[in-house]
C-alpha cells in the first residue's frame, strides 16, 4: 500500500525507510534484521547503523514516516465532499475485493500493532496513530454536520466508533481464515451511519 | 480471567494447561518457553513433551480448552433475559474499569492473535473463536426476536458486527496508551443497538 509513498525516496534517510519496507513485506517483522534491510538498501548498509540504532528504531520511523505522510495530505485541507469522503474511507477497509497487496500490508500492520502490547514505543507510535485517524474522520464529519449535509451528531464520538470498528476489521481479516461476515458488518456499518450521520 | 476454569484441573492434561496458563500471564508469549510451564507444573515436566510438541502446541491447547469451557457454558442453554445478557457480554469489553487483571487478559490475547498473522494453526484457531461468539450473540438475538423483546433485525449481521468492534476495542485496549475513546465507542454501540436492536 507504500509502495508510491516510498517510490522517490529523498536523501539517505528516506531510501533507508523504503529499504525498510521492502523487507518489511518481504519476510515480515519477526524475519526481519538490519542485515536484510541492507540487502535491499542500495547504498553501504553501515549507513543504517549510522542513522538508526537497531531494528526496532528504524521500523518504528518507517511507520511514523507513512503516518506523516497521511497526516500532511489530510491536515489543514478543506473537505469538499464529506460524504464521498467518508464513504471512500470506510470501503478502503470493507471491501472484500481487497488486492492481496492489502492483504499482505493488513497482515504486516497487525503484527508490528502486536509489538505494542509489550513495547511502550510501539505503544506510542498506535496511540498517535489512532488519533491521526480519529481527527481526520472527526474533521470529515464536522465539515458535513456544517455543510448541512450531516445530521447534528457528536464527531468525535462517531469518529471514534469508526476508527475501532475498522481495527476490529483489520484484526479479523488478519488472523482468520473467512471473511463471511464481512459484508454483514459493511452493512451494518452503513445502517449505523445512515441513522447517526447521513442524511 | 481463567483463574476460575484453571483453580481446580482434572488430571494430567488440564494440570499442565493450567501451568501453561500461569506461565502465560507471567512471562507473555515470547518470553514462554516449555521450561517455563515445567517450573508451574508440579509434576515431572518431562510430561509436558510426552502430551505435546512443542511450545504452541500446548499454548494452542490452552486456548481450546478455555474456548471449548466458554462454548459448553451456553451451547443449549435457554436464553432467559436477551437483553441483560448481551448488555453484560459489552459491558465486559466496554468497562473502562476493568481490572489490571483483565487487561493483562486482553493484552495477552493480543500477543497470542497476532501469531495468526502467519500462523495457521492459530488462524484456524481465531477463526473459531470468532464463530463460536458471534453464533452465541446471534442466539441471544434470536431468543430476544422470538420473545418479542428485540425488533426484527438480522441477528447474525449484528452478532458479527459485535464481535467486530469488540476485537476493535481489545486490540486498542491493549496498544495504546489511552482510553478517552472508549466511553465514546460503549455509547455509539448502544446506540446502534438501541436503534437496531432493543425495542
Amino acid at each position: 500500500m507504500a509502495e508510491k509513498l516510498f517510490s522517490d525516496p529523498d536523501g539517505t534517510e528516506e531510501e533507508i525507510l523504503a529499504a525498510t519496507y521492502r523487507a518489511l513485506t518481504e519476510h515480515g517483522y519477526t524475519g526481519l534484521t538490519i542485515q536484510r534491510i541492507g540487502e535491499t538498501f542500495e547504498k553501504s548498509p553501515s549507513l543504517i547503523y549510522h542513522h538508526y540504532d537497531d531494528k526496532d528504531d528504524v521500523v518504528l520511523a518507517c511507520l511514523a514516516f507513512m503516518l506523516d505522510a497521511f497526516e500532511e495530505s489530510v491536515v489543514g485541507k478543506e473537505v469538499e465532499r464529506p460524504r464521498e469522503e467518508l464513504e471512500r474511507f470506510v470501503a478502503w477497509v470493507t471491501d472484500a475485493t481487497a488486492s492481496a497487496e492489502q492483504e499482505e500490508f493488513v497482515s504486516l500492520l497487525t503484527e508490528l500493532r502486536s509489538q505494542a502490547a509489550h513495547d511502550a514505543a510501539y505503544r506510542r507510535h498506535f496511540t498517535r496513530s489512532d488519533r491521526v485517524f480519529e481527527r481526520y474522520l472527526e474533521t470529515v464529519i464536522e465539515a458535513g454536520v456544517e455543510q448541512g449535509v450531516f445530521r447534528e451528531c457528536e464527531p468525535a464520538a462517531v469518529a471514534a466508533t469508526v476508527v475501532t470498528l475498522l481495527a476490529g476489521v483489520m484484526l479479523r481479516q488478519s488472523t482468520t481464515d473467512d471473511d463471511v461476515w464481512l459484508a454483514d458488518v459493511g452493512e451494518e456499518l452503513d445502517h449505523y451511519l445512515t441513522q447517526r450521520v447521513y442524511r
